[in-house]
């Protein structure tokens, strides 16, 4: 099935996404950053550190799934309107492989971009000397909130 | 349908439980601990703070799905045999309000004790002002590794 | 957590749930039936049949998702407004045990009634010589198409 | 990613998909049939009937995920050893838009074969007046059941 190329809504979409990614206080205290964005298409990163780890020495699982909520929801978000917000929905993610690697990909794709509910898809790659493996797979639902400003809402 | 105990198969089910999590550097990252545990039940909890939020400032919903992903995964693993290991198969996770709130509780109970597999429900609450709030559901499969030692098996 | 009693929008809502459910072919064509329904929860009831079964004479899997998909659909159905339809989103379903027995009931419980969105579990049970048997679980995510009637709108 | 070819442990892998698939009498009953089969991949087809909808008129979301719970299961068989058989775990499905059309297509593709779990996902499409759309999209866990023969174990 061929794809039909993605429109963004917004012509400021790049900017409002790696905004709102900079907002998300979480991503600096593990160090994750968009590595690729394009319309309906996100790639997040994260290194390896030793304090992000599980049980057996390999990156968390719900890392694993961080970088994927990330990487589709604004591979969501840069195809909605102006002024508003991204909501997930649910995850529903496979671990394939254990954790391993010196580096960690989470390549969001849309597959159908919708008015209120987006479906997107993730592969997440482990990177370990020079190699590169599918260790997770997500599957997601994410839901635009329109007229509601993505900004800080919650202070405590 | 009355609900049967659970029972354990290892006697060491509570050290080997709490020893595993403690092993998981991230826990200490983010500041989350055991709640309370028994047999095919544990409660994994994490305090609010300023470096774990997404972009609106509610607390990432990665790591709501982290401490599901523990909450279950150690419920599943008090049921587990000796000189065992467990591993997250697959996290399936609605997120139904906003993670608002001073603590996050996930509340991790075995539906079904597998030989191989095991799948665990678990609830989400949010406590703010001393009012609790189910926010989030996972339904999540878990998989006993026989004869694997649960102990760090990857160092970078 | 103390549950909520769950208040139907619609004061039609008993009646506008059976219509709905009797206009789907596909319930006669394999003898389903509504067993229970309050707002907010609906029980759906198979009785097992030789030519429903899969490779090992189980009732086939995607029979046991069905009646589930049924039975979280309209749970989140009957406390819908007037003049309103119900989208299965997404489900998400663990299946515990092989589906033998003379009867399946899906047992449908809305978690978070939404406006838009609403989260419905399931219970799958199998009843066999009196007994009964949780044999499936399921998380779904149903949507409210507000102002679109519940009525054939697809004819082939 | 390059993909590698997926070899299959038993010689009689095509032979005895087909002799699976054909001992499910609820395909039969749907009139589904095996469209395509290769190692790791496999196609189901369903055309539309009148006797097969839910309460708009369109193909019920239960049958879509049939098939792909058909497609996704023998992708996996295809791979396993000779006396075995193989269990669905857990389906995990987005229903993307109605299921309106003349036949449809779930397209099963094993994205990590593993000696217990594979994993395996699943684009399902409409065609209608010869052009194909995707309609759902479902990621799932199959065991494999080694030891076991595949053959009818249960008779009501």
């Amino acid at each position: 099935m061929p794809e039909k190329p993605m429109v963004p809504r917004d012509p400021d979409w790049d900017a409002k996404v790696r905004a709102s990614f900079k907002r998300q206080t979480f991503m600096d205290t593990i160090g994750a950053r968009i590595a690729a964005l394009s319309p309906g298409y996100c790639q997040v990163e994260l290194a390896f550190r030793g304090d992000l780890c599980q049980q057996n020495g390999y990156l968390h699982g719900g890392l694993v799934t961080t970088i994927a909520a990330n990487a589709t929801g604004y591979a969501a978000f840069s195809l909605m309107p102006p002024n508003s917000s991204v909501l997930g929905v649910d995850y529903k993610i496979n671990l394939l492989d254990p954790a391993a690697g010196e580096r960690f990909i989470a390549i969001g794709r849309v597959l159908k971009p919708g008015r209120t509910l987006s479906v997107v898809e993730c592969d997440i790659e482990a990177e370990e000397a020079g190699k590169r493996k599918l260790i997770a797979k997500m599957l997601t639902t994410m839901m635009c909130l329109e007229g509601v400003a993505d900004e800080i809402r919650y202070k405590k």
